[in-house]
């Protein structure tokens, strides 16, 4: 399982045809991408703000879902258009407001679909804020 | 088990106590309360719209959480702060640009933990866009 | 969205395609099919119990599991193999050492993936003590 | 996170306490315990068995509910009664009839909730055949 694309090629890839996930500014980048790996890293505003000043449950989503995504076009490549069918999020730990890494491992990269479990943290990777599962079919190729 | 707010009370407490959700404008509205039901409406913006003109997994998330926690806070009071656990949402069919329908039903409501079912639909309630269950921690009261 | 099995068939099918599923005896009975719908009837043996003389988890799992793979047979026919390839279970009240209903609803039935919701009771519909949503792949027909 | 049990003393417990995961012969052993992990090994038998010589879902799932279970006892102590509230599961590939490992790994132990991650797999520890996130309910101490 080796990547296809580089963390140049995959910003280019998002600015050009998901130009929708920087609506609220450049608040997501991919950090660091490896066999089997993806992470992200989400510099969340005030926007993604709760009561208590903790980040947004549907913001950690939205980074989940981005960096799995990411992880199964690195893998598979640009042209293939990836659809979430499902995604299971556990929230652990209440994040503050601060830099928030998401680090993606695809569990499998099948024909039909990719299964991608999804690591939230903030300053300690053994102290997460989030552990997601997610879904994704992929197209005919 | 018995609601203990209106319409009209719970847009109020959002308002005061979850200003964080109009950010993009009043884009959900409560529409029905009955005994362990909740129903809101979602009218997405081009704020909420992914390539194709579909309506985005994180909005969709959005309307899922909110509505649950509605559900939740309509039958035990505004005062207590529930927090979501976890969420497992199924994408269905591909949603459009247009007014999207989430009913609750309540499965569960413990003293310490609620379960919630989240139906997601647009014009046909038998043909679901997305299909949710959650969880949320309710505090000791 | 119609049936093309009825219960004699269904039960047929199990006996010859799919024996171990009474390896125990024969515990599970399909008690109705509908467009989009079946139920099935788990009378638990000792062997289902857990510590308190409550239903296993394992075995309401596989009450889930088995209703909706029948609900997706009787859907598409008994000649595909469908596939588990996710399923997300919440346990909501104890069960007791009684006949146990799981009533599956198609959420939706695709060319690849088909979604089935699960509820689990005892003697009230309304106070499920399991509720789970399932994924199945439907191998090219 | 220190462990307070042995594996000797896990398997005590079991026997003593949880005497059903026996009603089909020790095929569930505990291999290690470690600061936050629990590994158990399942030696399925034909009885675990699904068309095609695959071991079935519910066998899957009894192993990562049982590790998951174990997981939380060794860490809180064998006198807490922790009770399984949600399970979400992917199948990820066909075990063959062999020894089958499920690694635990606690992602966090709260008050009252605990999630853990199960990882299972039979000779690869990379090609995994399914993957699940478990909650368990702990009660006051």
């Amino acid at each position: 399982m080796q990547p296809v694309m580089t963390i140049d090629e995959v910003h280019r890839f998002l600015e050009t045809d998901f130009p929708q996930i920087h609506t609220d500014g450049r608040v997501m980048t991919v950090t660091d991408i490896s066999s089997g790996h993806v992470s992200m890293r989400l510099d969340p505003t005030d926007r993604h703000l709760r009561p208590g000043g903790t980040v947004s449950g549907p913001a950690l989503f939205a980074l989940a879902d981005v960096t799995a995504y990411v992880a199964v076009i690195v893998h598979i490549g640009p042209v293939a258009l990836a659809v979430t069918t499902s995604l299971n999020i556990n929230f652990l730990r209440l994040p503050q407001l601060k830099p928030t890494t998401c680090t993606c491992r695809i569990l499998k990269l099948g024909k039909r679909l990719a299964v991608i479990e999804a690591a939230i943290f903030q300053d300690d990777p053994d102290a997460l804020v989030a552990h997601a599962t997610a879904t994704y079919s992929i197209p005919p190729r």
